[in-house]
């Protein structure tokens, strides 16, 4: 079989594998799509994300769906041929913070296609994939693999709402419209904040985000942000979005942040937070939130088409990564195993 | 009457003022006991608190205690002769903080020796002061001036500790022990918390934080700071004082920053906010916690005497504020009447 | 002007009444729409509700919109001619309750159309009636006042939702479907609820309720109440409600009651709170999310058209108050003024 | 060796009994001491407790210290020889409940000496028992065994006390001051509650309330319970305490529901629940706080010796059982092996 596999910055290949083997409680899938993230986009141009480098070649991929084609003996919790949303996170289920409710906090966690471990933990832009039976949320026979591959980013902004505590009524403010700030507006709005702007430095993202529920944009190279907000989402990783959205705040107001910020220091007003008494809380990838993201897609109530932005066979892999580079031009950029897109095109 | 005034950094002056006339719902006080703040001490060296700068002479002074000698039309809390802690916030009661329980944000507060707004609100380091009604609580008439006074600085790490959520139970760091660090140590312990570590660059106020509950003292210049935290608190108003805090924190662990930290940008390690998702938040001056204080002084459940350092009359005013800045010398200076302490000498 | 006064059970009548004053603070509004409520229905059938009887003849009515004509001297929040959603809550602003930010436990409180207090607070079914400026919600000039009037239900299931705690992701109960009950399937969803279970004894109302965002109905005469839930609202105010709710609770789960139950002791299986951790919390009237339900309805983000039933004159009030009262032909009854609905019937 | 069996109501023997084996994940532990629960008095007064009834015998006892004499394979927690105050919870850890920090609400759970599940679950007042190594938490040698064996009852008094929310400050009531009721005084003081009222129908355990930390006490036999609370815990398990609580509860008052109530219904006035937002919740057990109650015991900061009523050799049980019961008499009647307490009478 094939898989996408990075071994440095920029050296993206299809190549053979073998067909992996599967544990007792595991099942093997056949791809049917996977979304490209911004930490797969930050390997292949840097070989690496935050403090994390390749050290061995490592199969990319993270956000993915597809069909359980075989089952270990123990699994109960699908069959073969069902369709499924497959979370990437595996916690170990016995730590501290598994046994708490915090499992996306978990030490021993292994993530699909991330080089935090050594050996790295191989990814799921393959033609087949194993993944353990819990990992795994049965979807619609009919419903595209792209969208179920989204549960994934959904999940990490459904996560990030629920970190932000009630929503309803409130006034959110998102910094970056991005695939993770998009999505954050569908999801603020789904929990009942009531006024949703979203910032960012460029037109095309903003419009994507008034399709996912934003109520306001503003472009901040052009326009000014006015307003004041209860809740602020940092989905932009920059100094300069944490800055804006800490001064955004009302009194007692909430900043979760969802972007990665640079490793080591971050330069940011924090003066306000004592006299304004706000609070700032880190969201971190997600735990049962997986599930409610696969079920909100499955059954319409959140709809990710405003996003899908291009399709490529697995073949034409490093097309798709330069299109999902171009903010301008992509938000969500899907991969399928090139059997099941034939036309060589992005559609 | 005398009153203390600061004209500029460094010009502090015991000047005659006119007696203040006092409205029908509020009273007329005769100062018992005034604690020197680290406010009060950056009007001294600074002539100004971060952004506030003295623009016309201002009478210093907002934690204290006295008698009440004079009462308006209206007044029915208190009588004549009671003696009260007397709480220097004033918030206007109308706005939308004060009426959702967070009058300690109100835009429209007048507090006692601040320079925030414009004429100055003058403080209480006087022989007479006048307060609302609401600002007193009336202490038992034995009880030390110097004790009562204490309220205030008790309240504002009685607030932090609020701020902090539940702390029973809980592995708590406190950076900075100073006045506010010492008294978080007595009012999380009061809270239920189980360990109490506090650091500090010196060794005296750390033997003062070991009698007021800490369970750990670490001097960080001499020590290393070993063990992870649930809740920490900053109270040292420094950078490298919140790094440290937010480096000892847990998975899930809450910061909560009661230390002033600089004006304009502060760099920290925010990145792990993220991957552990802590959560930092802002504590500001009080609010019904500042009768919560004043009860707990009254019953001896909280015993300040460890921070008492030593009283000055008013008239020696400049030494008792040069002792107040020498961290191995003093904790809390106390200003008296010179007519209740008339040796004139600290004791 | 004409008001709708009721003199005890069963003695509804439209009678001449002075032209209200108004104080500087306040507002003269022309009725456009009332709702009949619950309320009302109990004191046009015992003469009272609960503990609170008529003692005097009252002007009903407490759900109201109109237009405001007549503006005290210190009115700036609306200007004549504006058509606003009315507040029935007075509070009184100065207590505790106010100033923690929960002024709808005022024990002051003045709330339209209401015998709890002696003289009774007179009601707004009345051609002209008066509210304090802070009362009035703007909504826009071309909306249905018979929609605005529903700002008060709405806001009485919003705050419901919101006592419930977060709810993103939640599989919510709702016992019972009268206008409270299907609005809060309204709310539940708006705040993030994923399965909304409606339960009732009768078909009509449960068809009502699917449309308003539920998404399973059990009539629980014929069918079987199945499946376990995170959170569930009490809306029937029926002890045999109370029962079945708690019964349906998942360990940890929530319950809401809002439901008016008997005054007096209700016989409910308490048991299970303790060994599975329930927690129920009571719902009373509304705060700030009367403004939420009005912005909510003026942007058609709630649509409530499903539970309007229909529309009568003032003057044939006792055949609108005969209709409310059938849960199988009616959810929520409309009174206008005649001048506004001169074709006689119910529309 | 010897194990105290329940066969029926009022049939207590102790028994010679095999030497119980021990999973590699277990450890073999000699009995210090035992604390009589009231759960043991119902099995011994009734032949059951609630809906559990005795179907075959069964060792009672789950309020246990010893020492560890054997280890498993596995073990690593602790060592022979150390002195360890017993957990006697034994959660699944795989289950929903338990992977979500709720191991108290297990449906898998093994709980000492309870009738719950058949076969029983046998108890620990036995000469040697068995316990998983996470169910021990080493405690002091030198420290009482009967002390020790208080973590247990402090546990579920700690839960309790979590499960109410912040108390720093708060004015609580308790109803009832059984051992529960008196530790839950502790509990309550050591979690910051300012004000703290025990109610009961009895002196002599009022004035042990008053020994562990109550403020105030009231015979409601003889004296009227005056104020008003902000939270209270209900510890009798009677529909008349409950009503008590919930009548002195201030407006968003929180009730906490430790007693077991009855079987079936329960009459309680539960519309106040409405109108004055009041919150009930329950309370099972314990969690992480049964290391928090065995650290706070060894350390000294919670002193239990004045519940500390009279200890017994296993060999005259009965006797013990009798006083436990006679709450003018007793409040926590302690087991201890008859080699360890050789003058066969209460001590």
């Amino acid at each position: 079989m094939k898989a996408l596999r990075i071994h440095e910055a920029h050296d993206l290949r299809l190549e053979d594998a073998p067909e992996p083997g599967y544990a007792p409680d595991e099942v093997l899938i056949r791809l049917g799509a996977g979304g490209i993230c911004g930490s797969d986009l930050h390997y292949f141009a840097h070989g690496g994300v935050g403090d994390f480098k390749l050290r061995e070649p490592m199969t990319l991929g993270h956000e993915v769906a597809g069909e359980v084609v075989a089952l270990g003996g123990e699994v109960t919790r699908v069959g073969v041929g069902d369709h499924v949303a497959v979370n990437p996170s595996r916690p170990c289920l016995h730590c501290e913070q598994c046994l708490s409710g915090h499992s996306n906090l978990c030490p021993n966690m292994r993530f699909f296609g991330s080089a935090a471990r050594f050996p790295h933990v191989q990814g799921a832009f393959a033609e087949l994939f194993v993944a353990r039976q819990d990992q795994c949320e049965i979807v619609p026979p009919g419903m595209d693999y792209r969208v179920a591959a989204c549960a994934e980013p959904l999940a990490v902004t459904l996560h990030a709402a629920a970190q932000a505590g009630p929503l309803l009524g409130a006034r959110v403010l998102i910094v970056g419209a991005g695939p993770i700030g998009v999505l954050l507006a569908a999801s603020a709005r789904l929990a009942g904040a009531t006024e949703l702007t979203v910032t960012d430095l460029q037109d095309a993202p903003l419009r994507v985000a008034m399709q996912m529920g934003a109520t306001h944009t503003v472009n901040v190279r052009t326009q000014t942000l006015e307003g004041k907000f209860d809740v602020a989402f940092e989905a932009s990783g920059s100094p300069a979005g944490l800055a804006s959205a800490l001064g955004a705040l009302q009194p007692g107001g909430r900043l979760v942040q969802v972007g990665m910020l640079p490793s080591g220091l971050t330069a940011a007003p924090l003066n306000p937070l004592i006299s304004r008494e706000l609070t700032i809380t880190g969201s971190f990838r997600f735990h049962r939130e997986f599930g409610w993201a696969a079920a909100l897609l499955a059954s319409g109530r959140i709809d990710v088409t405003p996003i899908l932005s291009a399709s490529f066979p697995l073949s034409q892999a490093q097309a798709a990564f330069e299109l999902a580079a171009d903010r301008e031009r992509a938000v969500k950029v899907s991969l399928v195993p090139d059997t099941l897109l034939t036309d060589g095109a992005g559609a």
